[in-house]
Protein backbone atom coordinates (compact mmCIF):
# COMPACT_ATOMS: atom_id res chain seq x y z
CA UNK A 1 0.00 0.00 0.00
CA UNK A 2 1.55 3.87 -1.24
CA UNK A 3 1.91 6.15 1.41
CA UNK A 4 -0.59 9.31 1.22
CA UNK A 5 0.95 12.07 -0.28
CA UNK A 6 1.46 15.04 2.19
CA UNK A 7 0.75 18.50 1.00
CA UNK A 8 2.19 21.66 3.14
CA UNK A 9 0.76 24.80 2.75
CA UNK A 10 -0.72 27.74 4.80
CA UNK A 11 -3.77 26.34 6.35
CA UNK A 12 -6.05 29.35 5.50
CA UNK A 13 -6.02 30.12 2.05
CA UNK A 14 -6.54 28.67 -1.14
CA UNK A 15 -3.00 30.18 -2.72
CA UNK A 16 -0.93 28.67 -4.70
CA UNK A 17 -1.65 24.87 -2.95
CA UNK A 18 -4.66 25.08 -3.95
CA UNK A 19 -3.50 24.19 -8.05
CA UNK A 20 -1.83 20.96 -6.27
CA UNK A 21 -5.14 20.11 -4.10
CA UNK A 22 -7.19 20.41 -6.67
CA UNK A 23 -5.55 17.95 -8.87
CA UNK A 24 -5.41 15.11 -6.05
CA UNK A 25 -8.88 15.76 -5.58
CA UNK A 26 -10.04 14.74 -8.88
CA UNK A 27 -7.74 11.95 -8.71
CA UNK A 28 -9.57 10.66 -5.67
CA UNK A 29 -6.01 10.25 -4.21
CA UNK A 30 -5.47 9.70 -0.96
CA UNK A 31 -3.69 13.11 0.55
CA UNK A 32 -3.05 15.10 4.15
CA UNK A 33 -3.27 18.60 4.02
CA UNK A 34 -0.66 18.90 6.49
CA UNK A 35 -0.91 21.93 7.92
CA UNK A 36 -4.66 21.94 8.39
CA UNK A 37 -4.02 19.20 11.01
CA UNK A 38 -2.92 19.31 14.56
CA UNK A 39 0.37 20.78 15.57
CA UNK A 40 0.02 18.35 18.85
CA UNK A 41 0.37 15.75 16.72
CA UNK A 42 3.29 17.21 15.50
CA UNK A 43 1.50 18.76 12.07
CA UNK A 44 0.39 22.26 11.71
CA UNK A 45 1.82 24.99 10.49
CA UNK A 46 5.89 24.12 12.35
CA UNK A 47 5.72 20.91 10.31
CA UNK A 48 5.07 23.16 6.94
CA UNK A 49 7.69 25.41 8.26
CA UNK A 50 10.23 22.46 8.98
CA UNK A 51 10.18 21.63 5.52
CA UNK A 52 11.48 25.30 4.65
CA UNK A 53 14.58 25.20 6.80
CA UNK A 54 17.29 24.43 4.85
CA UNK A 55 19.45 23.43 7.92
CA UNK A 56 17.55 20.60 9.08
CA UNK A 57 16.00 19.87 5.29
CA UNK A 58 18.43 18.95 2.44
CA UNK A 59 16.46 19.90 0.14
CA UNK A 60 13.73 22.97 1.63
CA UNK A 61 11.97 24.42 -0.73
CA UNK A 62 11.98 28.79 -0.88
CA UNK A 63 8.23 28.65 -0.15
CA UNK A 64 5.20 26.70 0.16
CA UNK A 65 3.84 24.74 -1.56
CA UNK A 66 5.80 21.31 -0.59
CA UNK A 67 4.70 18.03 -1.74
CA UNK A 68 5.95 14.92 0.22
CA UNK A 69 5.71 11.24 -1.36
CA UNK A 70 7.61 9.04 0.96
CA UNK A 71 11.39 9.84 0.50
CA UNK A 72 10.11 12.95 -2.35
CA UNK A 73 10.17 16.08 -1.05
CA UNK A 74 8.96 18.63 -4.00
CA UNK A 75 8.55 22.37 -4.12
CA UNK A 76 7.59 24.73 -7.07
CA UNK A 77 4.02 24.27 -8.11
CA UNK A 78 4.28 23.96 -11.34
CA UNK A 79 7.23 21.21 -10.52
CA UNK A 80 4.94 19.55 -7.79
CA UNK A 81 1.89 19.28 -11.20
CA UNK A 82 4.81 18.12 -13.21
CA UNK A 83 5.84 15.29 -10.90
CA UNK A 84 2.07 14.37 -10.28
CA UNK A 85 0.34 15.00 -13.55
CA UNK A 86 1.22 11.13 -14.69
CA UNK A 87 1.15 9.66 -11.32
CA UNK A 88 -2.55 11.16 -11.09
CA UNK A 89 -3.49 10.66 -14.78
CA UNK A 90 -3.51 14.68 -15.36
CA UNK A 91 -1.10 14.61 -17.83
CA UNK A 92 -0.31 13.35 -21.50
CA UNK A 93 1.96 10.50 -21.76
CA UNK A 94 4.11 11.90 -24.32
CA UNK A 95 7.03 14.29 -23.78
CA UNK A 96 6.23 16.87 -25.85
CA UNK A 97 2.52 16.86 -24.51
CA UNK A 98 3.94 16.86 -20.68
CA UNK A 99 6.39 19.99 -22.11
CA UNK A 100 2.68 21.80 -23.66
CA UNK A 101 1.06 21.10 -20.33
CA UNK A 102 4.33 23.02 -18.11
CA UNK A 103 4.48 25.70 -20.19
CA UNK A 104 0.55 26.70 -19.87
CA UNK A 105 1.17 25.88 -16.62
CA UNK A 106 4.19 28.10 -16.30
CA UNK A 107 2.24 31.07 -17.92
CA UNK A 108 -0.63 30.47 -15.36
CA UNK A 109 1.48 30.73 -12.46
CA UNK A 110 3.19 34.00 -14.04
CA UNK A 111 -0.71 35.36 -14.44
CA UNK A 112 -0.78 34.28 -10.93
CA UNK A 113 1.85 36.23 -9.67
CA UNK A 114 0.38 39.33 -11.38
CA UNK A 115 -2.57 38.87 -9.88
CA UNK A 116 -0.82 38.54 -6.34
CA UNK A 117 0.86 42.28 -7.46
CA UNK A 118 -1.99 43.98 -7.89
CA UNK A 119 -2.78 44.24 -4.14
CA UNK A 120 0.83 44.38 -3.27
CA UNK A 121 2.92 45.85 -5.99
CA UNK A 122 5.88 47.68 -3.85
CA UNK A 123 6.28 45.10 -0.70
CA UNK A 124 5.33 41.61 0.79
CA UNK A 125 6.19 42.80 3.63
CA UNK A 126 3.78 45.40 3.84
CA UNK A 127 -0.15 45.72 4.83
CA UNK A 128 -2.14 46.64 1.33
CA UNK A 129 -3.39 49.49 3.45
CA UNK A 130 0.12 50.55 3.38
CA UNK A 131 0.27 50.90 -0.85
CA UNK A 132 -3.28 51.12 -1.61
CA UNK A 133 -2.62 53.68 -4.12
CA UNK A 134 0.18 51.78 -6.41
CA UNK A 135 -2.40 49.02 -5.93
CA UNK A 136 -5.12 51.08 -7.76
CA UNK A 137 -2.34 51.89 -10.67
CA UNK A 138 -1.18 48.81 -10.93
CA UNK A 139 -4.85 47.03 -10.69
CA UNK A 140 -5.91 49.08 -13.38
CA UNK A 141 -3.49 48.37 -15.48
CA UNK A 142 -4.01 44.77 -15.18
CA UNK A 143 -7.37 45.08 -15.82
CA UNK A 144 -7.07 46.69 -18.83
CA UNK A 145 -4.39 45.32 -20.76
CA UNK A 146 -2.66 41.99 -19.09
CA UNK A 147 -5.91 40.45 -18.07
CA UNK A 148 -7.32 40.79 -21.38
CA UNK A 149 -4.21 39.50 -22.49
CA UNK A 150 -4.12 36.56 -20.80
CA UNK A 151 -7.79 35.44 -21.58
CA UNK A 152 -7.07 35.76 -25.10
CA UNK A 153 -3.90 33.42 -25.09
CA UNK A 154 -6.12 30.72 -23.51
CA UNK A 155 -9.10 31.20 -25.19
CA UNK A 156 -6.44 30.74 -28.59
CA UNK A 157 -4.99 27.60 -26.99
CA UNK A 158 -8.45 25.62 -26.01
CA UNK A 159 -9.41 26.75 -30.24
CA UNK A 160 -6.23 25.59 -31.00
CA UNK A 161 -6.93 22.54 -29.63
CA UNK A 162 -11.05 22.00 -30.14
CA UNK A 163 -10.71 19.30 -32.65
CA UNK A 164 -9.75 17.19 -30.01
CA UNK A 165 -12.67 17.99 -27.56
CA UNK A 166 -12.92 20.57 -24.92
CA UNK A 167 -9.69 20.70 -22.69
CA UNK A 168 -6.70 22.57 -22.91
CA UNK A 169 -4.16 19.99 -23.80
CA UNK A 170 -5.49 16.84 -25.89
CA UNK A 171 -8.43 15.03 -25.79
CA UNK A 172 -8.29 14.15 -22.11
CA UNK A 173 -8.87 16.29 -19.09
CA UNK A 174 -5.39 17.35 -17.41
CA UNK A 175 -3.88 19.55 -14.77
CA UNK A 176 -3.81 22.40 -16.78
CA UNK A 177 -7.33 22.64 -17.17
CA UNK A 178 -7.77 22.64 -13.79
CA UNK A 179 -5.79 25.72 -12.76
CA UNK A 180 -7.38 27.28 -15.77
CA UNK A 181 -10.65 26.68 -13.63
CA UNK A 182 -8.82 28.15 -10.75
CA UNK A 183 -7.74 30.93 -12.42
CA UNK A 184 -10.99 32.22 -13.59
CA UNK A 185 -13.01 30.97 -10.22
CA UNK A 186 -10.25 33.37 -8.58
CA UNK A 187 -10.98 36.15 -11.14
CA UNK A 188 -14.19 36.07 -10.66
CA UNK A 189 -14.43 36.59 -7.05
CA UNK A 190 -10.93 39.30 -6.86
CA UNK A 191 -12.36 41.17 -10.16
CA UNK A 192 -16.18 40.65 -10.15
CA UNK A 193 -16.93 43.93 -12.47
CA UNK A 194 -14.18 43.42 -14.72
CA UNK A 195 -14.77 39.64 -14.95
CA UNK A 196 -18.73 40.26 -15.53
CA UNK A 197 -17.78 43.00 -18.31
CA UNK A 198 -15.22 40.97 -20.21
CA UNK A 199 -17.15 37.13 -20.32
CA UNK A 200 -19.51 37.70 -23.18
CA UNK A 201 -16.33 37.99 -25.01
CA UNK A 202 -14.70 34.28 -23.60
CA UNK A 203 -17.27 31.80 -23.91
CA UNK A 204 -15.12 28.99 -24.22
CA UNK A 205 -13.21 29.55 -20.92
CA UNK A 206 -16.79 30.03 -19.25
CA UNK A 207 -17.05 26.69 -20.70
CA UNK A 208 -14.25 24.98 -19.39
CA UNK A 209 -15.10 26.54 -16.00
CA UNK A 210 -18.10 25.33 -15.69
CA UNK A 211 -17.01 21.82 -17.22
CA UNK A 212 -14.08 21.27 -14.31
CA UNK A 213 -16.44 22.42 -11.77
CA UNK A 214 -19.40 19.61 -12.94
CA UNK A 215 -16.34 16.93 -12.41
CA UNK A 216 -17.86 14.63 -9.78
CA UNK A 217 -14.98 15.03 -7.84
CA UNK A 218 -14.65 18.61 -7.90
CA UNK A 219 -18.25 19.38 -7.20
CA UNK A 220 -18.19 17.18 -3.80
CA UNK A 221 -14.61 18.57 -2.87
CA UNK A 222 -15.95 22.40 -4.12
CA UNK A 223 -19.39 21.99 -1.74
CA UNK A 224 -16.72 20.09 1.39
CA UNK A 225 -14.83 21.86 4.10
CA UNK A 226 -11.76 21.20 2.54
CA UNK A 227 -12.21 23.95 -0.01
CA UNK A 228 -11.25 27.10 2.19
CA UNK A 229 -13.40 30.26 1.07
CA UNK A 230 -11.75 32.97 -1.14
CA UNK A 231 -11.01 35.48 1.31
CA UNK A 232 -8.50 38.52 1.54
CA UNK A 233 -5.53 37.42 3.14
CA UNK A 234 -4.84 34.75 0.06
CA UNK A 235 -3.93 35.37 -3.53
CA UNK A 236 -7.34 36.49 -5.04
CA UNK A 237 -8.65 39.55 -2.92
CA UNK A 238 -11.72 41.58 -3.40
CA UNK A 239 -10.88 44.96 -3.13
CA UNK A 240 -14.01 47.13 -4.66
CA UNK A 241 -11.32 49.49 -5.03
CA UNK A 242 -9.55 47.56 -7.69
CA UNK A 243 -11.96 46.62 -9.30
CA UNK A 244 -14.29 48.57 -11.96
CA UNK B 1 23.24 15.56 -38.63
CA UNK B 2 20.75 17.26 -36.60
CA UNK B 3 19.37 20.57 -37.13
CA UNK B 4 20.27 23.78 -35.40
CA UNK B 5 18.65 24.52 -32.63
CA UNK B 6 16.83 28.00 -33.12
CA UNK B 7 16.27 30.44 -30.40
CA UNK B 8 13.25 33.04 -30.59
CA UNK B 9 14.17 36.20 -28.17
CA UNK B 10 14.20 39.97 -28.08
CA UNK B 11 17.61 40.56 -29.58
CA UNK B 12 19.07 43.61 -28.03
CA UNK B 13 18.68 42.00 -24.38
CA UNK B 14 19.94 39.50 -22.24
CA UNK B 15 16.63 39.37 -20.41
CA UNK B 16 15.45 35.36 -19.74
CA UNK B 17 17.12 34.62 -23.04
CA UNK B 18 20.06 34.44 -21.21
CA UNK B 19 19.38 31.61 -19.98
CA UNK B 20 19.19 29.43 -22.64
CA UNK B 21 21.96 31.17 -24.47
CA UNK B 22 24.26 30.27 -21.22
CA UNK B 23 22.95 26.99 -21.23
CA UNK B 24 23.82 26.51 -25.47
CA UNK B 25 27.00 27.96 -25.20
CA UNK B 26 28.42 25.73 -22.28
CA UNK B 27 27.49 22.98 -24.37
CA UNK B 28 28.98 24.60 -27.71
CA UNK B 29 25.62 23.64 -28.89
CA UNK B 30 24.99 24.28 -32.92
CA UNK B 31 22.39 26.77 -32.65
CA UNK B 32 21.12 30.39 -34.51
CA UNK B 33 19.80 33.52 -32.68
CA UNK B 34 16.99 33.90 -34.96
CA UNK B 35 15.90 37.11 -34.00
CA UNK B 36 19.30 38.67 -34.48
CA UNK B 37 19.97 37.73 -38.35
CA UNK B 38 18.33 39.09 -41.14
CA UNK B 39 14.82 40.26 -41.68
CA UNK B 40 15.44 40.16 -45.56
CA UNK B 41 16.21 36.35 -44.77
CA UNK B 42 12.60 35.78 -43.30
CA UNK B 43 14.96 35.73 -39.46
CA UNK B 44 14.93 39.06 -37.26
CA UNK B 45 11.92 40.12 -34.97
CA UNK B 46 9.18 39.29 -37.51
CA UNK B 47 10.18 35.32 -37.49
CA UNK B 48 10.29 35.88 -33.59
CA UNK B 49 6.80 37.54 -33.80
CA UNK B 50 5.51 34.20 -35.85
CA UNK B 51 6.11 32.20 -33.02
CA UNK B 52 3.88 34.26 -30.58
CA UNK B 53 1.11 34.20 -33.23
CA UNK B 54 -1.52 31.66 -32.34
CA UNK B 55 -3.63 32.30 -35.42
CA UNK B 56 -0.27 30.80 -36.96
CA UNK B 57 1.46 28.64 -35.20
CA UNK B 58 -0.70 26.14 -33.45
CA UNK B 59 1.23 26.11 -30.12
CA UNK B 60 1.95 29.56 -29.65
CA UNK B 61 4.14 30.98 -26.90
CA UNK B 62 2.77 33.51 -24.47
CA UNK B 63 5.97 35.31 -24.70
CA UNK B 64 9.31 34.72 -25.57
CA UNK B 65 12.16 32.87 -25.47
CA UNK B 66 10.86 30.07 -27.51
CA UNK B 67 12.75 27.51 -28.76
CA UNK B 68 12.60 25.44 -31.56
CA UNK B 69 14.55 21.70 -31.96
CA UNK B 70 13.10 19.87 -35.47
CA UNK B 71 9.03 19.87 -35.07
CA UNK B 72 9.54 21.12 -31.80
CA UNK B 73 8.52 24.49 -30.56
CA UNK B 74 9.15 25.10 -26.65
CA UNK B 75 8.27 28.39 -24.59
CA UNK B 76 8.87 29.28 -20.85
CA UNK B 77 12.19 30.08 -19.86
CA UNK B 78 12.18 26.96 -17.27
CA UNK B 79 10.34 24.74 -19.82
CA UNK B 80 13.25 25.31 -22.38
CA UNK B 81 15.99 24.28 -20.03
CA UNK B 82 13.91 21.34 -18.86
CA UNK B 83 13.84 19.60 -22.41
CA UNK B 84 17.40 21.50 -23.05
CA UNK B 85 19.05 19.57 -19.63
CA UNK B 86 19.51 15.95 -20.41
CA UNK B 87 20.00 16.59 -23.89
CA UNK B 88 23.18 19.07 -23.51
CA UNK B 89 24.24 17.06 -20.53
CA UNK B 90 23.82 20.13 -18.18
CA UNK B 91 21.20 18.22 -15.98
CA UNK B 92 21.13 14.86 -13.86
CA UNK B 93 20.35 11.67 -15.20
CA UNK B 94 17.70 10.56 -12.09
CA UNK B 95 14.40 11.49 -11.76
CA UNK B 96 14.61 13.13 -8.45
CA UNK B 97 17.46 15.36 -9.37
CA UNK B 98 15.96 16.98 -12.25
CA UNK B 99 12.88 17.99 -10.58
CA UNK B 100 15.16 19.27 -7.64
CA UNK B 101 16.94 21.35 -10.31
CA UNK B 102 14.01 22.45 -12.20
CA UNK B 103 12.60 23.37 -8.63
CA UNK B 104 16.03 25.88 -8.22
CA UNK B 105 15.44 27.16 -11.85
CA UNK B 106 11.34 28.33 -11.00
CA UNK B 107 12.74 29.91 -7.92
CA UNK B 108 15.42 31.82 -9.80
CA UNK B 109 12.67 32.62 -11.99
CA UNK B 110 10.65 34.28 -9.84
CA UNK B 111 13.39 36.19 -8.26
CA UNK B 112 14.27 37.33 -11.58
CA UNK B 113 10.68 38.67 -12.04
CA UNK B 114 10.77 40.58 -8.70
CA UNK B 115 14.28 41.61 -10.20
CA UNK B 116 12.29 43.35 -13.64
CA UNK B 117 9.65 44.51 -10.68
CA UNK B 118 12.23 46.77 -9.16
CA UNK B 119 11.74 49.26 -12.12
CA UNK B 120 8.37 48.31 -13.63
CA UNK B 121 6.21 47.94 -10.35
CA UNK B 122 2.87 49.61 -12.12
CA UNK B 123 3.10 48.59 -15.34
CA UNK B 124 4.88 46.54 -18.19
CA UNK B 125 3.10 49.14 -20.46
CA UNK B 126 4.47 52.76 -19.15
CA UNK B 127 7.99 53.41 -18.99
CA UNK B 128 10.29 53.58 -16.16
CA UNK B 129 10.20 57.22 -15.63
CA UNK B 130 6.35 57.52 -15.02
CA UNK B 131 7.06 54.92 -12.43
CA UNK B 132 9.68 55.79 -10.56
CA UNK B 133 8.66 56.84 -7.38
CA UNK B 134 6.82 53.74 -6.76
CA UNK B 135 10.20 51.66 -8.44
CA UNK B 136 12.48 53.75 -5.68
CA UNK B 137 10.07 51.79 -3.03
CA UNK B 138 9.96 48.65 -4.39
CA UNK B 139 13.74 48.26 -4.68
CA UNK B 140 14.13 49.37 -1.56
CA UNK B 141 11.84 46.67 0.22
CA UNK B 142 13.66 44.33 -2.59
CA UNK B 143 17.30 45.63 -1.12
CA UNK B 144 16.86 44.94 2.36
CA UNK B 145 14.31 42.26 2.57
CA UNK B 146 14.19 39.84 -0.50
CA UNK B 147 17.92 39.80 -2.40
CA UNK B 148 19.74 38.85 1.23
CA UNK B 149 16.57 36.25 1.48
CA UNK B 150 17.14 34.88 -1.98
CA UNK B 151 21.27 34.92 -1.73
CA UNK B 152 20.72 33.43 1.74
CA UNK B 153 18.52 30.25 0.16
CA UNK B 154 20.99 29.45 -2.61
CA UNK B 155 24.20 29.95 -0.51
CA UNK B 156 22.60 27.24 2.15
CA UNK B 157 21.80 25.27 -1.33
CA UNK B 158 25.09 25.12 -1.79
CA UNK B 159 26.64 24.43 1.60
CA UNK B 160 23.86 21.33 2.15
CA UNK B 161 25.29 20.16 -1.64
CA UNK B 162 28.85 20.39 -0.80
CA UNK B 163 29.93 17.40 0.37
CA UNK B 164 29.23 16.28 -3.58
CA UNK B 165 31.45 19.73 -4.41
CA UNK B 166 31.24 23.33 -5.85
CA UNK B 167 27.83 22.95 -7.42
CA UNK B 168 24.43 23.54 -7.13
CA UNK B 169 23.08 20.30 -7.86
CA UNK B 170 25.16 17.08 -7.45
CA UNK B 171 28.76 16.37 -8.30
CA UNK B 172 28.39 18.00 -11.64
CA UNK B 173 27.77 21.84 -13.72
CA UNK B 174 24.20 21.87 -14.65
CA UNK B 175 22.22 24.73 -15.99
CA UNK B 176 21.56 25.81 -12.64
CA UNK B 177 24.66 26.97 -12.34
CA UNK B 178 24.79 28.59 -15.12
CA UNK B 179 21.47 30.40 -14.52
CA UNK B 180 22.81 31.36 -10.60
CA UNK B 181 26.15 33.10 -12.29
CA UNK B 182 23.51 34.88 -14.90
CA UNK B 183 21.60 36.43 -11.86
CA UNK B 184 24.52 37.51 -9.83
CA UNK B 185 25.83 38.90 -12.66
CA UNK B 186 22.96 40.52 -13.67
CA UNK B 187 22.55 41.84 -9.71
CA UNK B 188 26.30 43.07 -9.72
CA UNK B 189 25.23 45.04 -12.60
CA UNK B 190 21.72 46.13 -11.43
CA UNK B 191 22.76 47.01 -7.78
CA UNK B 192 26.54 47.50 -7.50
CA UNK B 193 26.40 49.49 -4.04
CA UNK B 194 24.03 46.91 -2.24
CA UNK B 195 25.80 44.07 -4.04
CA UNK B 196 29.13 45.47 -2.87
CA UNK B 197 28.13 45.77 0.58
CA UNK B 198 26.35 42.30 0.57
CA UNK B 199 29.61 40.69 -0.79
CA UNK B 200 31.32 39.43 2.17
CA UNK B 201 28.36 37.62 3.44
CA UNK B 202 28.02 35.29 0.41
CA UNK B 203 31.57 34.00 -0.32
CA UNK B 204 30.24 30.88 -1.50
CA UNK B 205 28.01 32.52 -4.23
CA UNK B 206 30.33 34.48 -5.30
CA UNK B 207 33.13 31.43 -5.74
CA UNK B 208 30.35 29.99 -8.17
CA UNK B 209 29.96 33.72 -10.14
CA UNK B 210 33.51 32.74 -11.29
CA UNK B 211 33.63 29.44 -11.47
CA UNK B 212 31.53 29.55 -14.41
CA UNK B 213 32.58 32.65 -15.44
CA UNK B 214 36.18 30.34 -15.89
CA UNK B 215 34.29 27.78 -17.75
CA UNK B 216 36.65 27.70 -21.06
CA UNK B 217 33.22 28.14 -23.81
CA UNK B 218 31.36 30.58 -21.06
CA UNK B 219 34.79 32.69 -20.90
CA UNK B 220 34.87 32.43 -24.78
CA UNK B 221 31.03 33.59 -24.57
CA UNK B 222 31.62 36.42 -22.60
CA UNK B 223 34.00 37.60 -24.73
CA UNK B 224 32.45 37.81 -28.12
CA UNK B 225 29.97 39.87 -29.50
CA UNK B 226 27.32 37.24 -28.81
CA UNK B 227 27.14 38.33 -25.27
CA UNK B 228 24.81 41.32 -25.40
CA UNK B 229 25.90 43.74 -22.85
CA UNK B 230 23.74 44.57 -19.89
CA UNK B 231 21.46 47.58 -20.74
CA UNK B 232 18.59 49.82 -19.65
CA UNK B 233 16.19 47.81 -22.18
CA UNK B 234 17.06 44.73 -20.08
CA UNK B 235 15.40 42.99 -16.74
CA UNK B 236 18.62 44.08 -15.17
CA UNK B 237 19.02 47.78 -15.50
CA UNK B 238 21.27 49.95 -13.38
CA UNK B 239 19.41 53.01 -12.32
CA UNK B 240 21.39 54.52 -9.51
CA UNK B 241 18.27 56.22 -7.74
CA UNK B 242 17.74 52.32 -7.09
CA UNK B 243 20.36 51.06 -5.86
CA UNK B 244 22.25 52.28 -2.49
Amino acid sequence: MRMAYELYYWPTIQGRGEFIRLALEEAGADYRDIARLPERKGQGVPAMLACLDGGATPQAAYAPPVLRDGDMLIGQTTNILLYLGRRLGLAPRAESGRLWLNQLQLTMADWLTEVHDTHHPLSMNQYYEEQKQAAMLRSADFRETRLPKFLDYFTQVLLNNRSRGQYLVGAKLTYGDLSLFQMLAGLRYAFPQAMARLAPEYPFLSELHDMVAARPNIARYLQSKRRIAFNEEGIFRHYPELDG
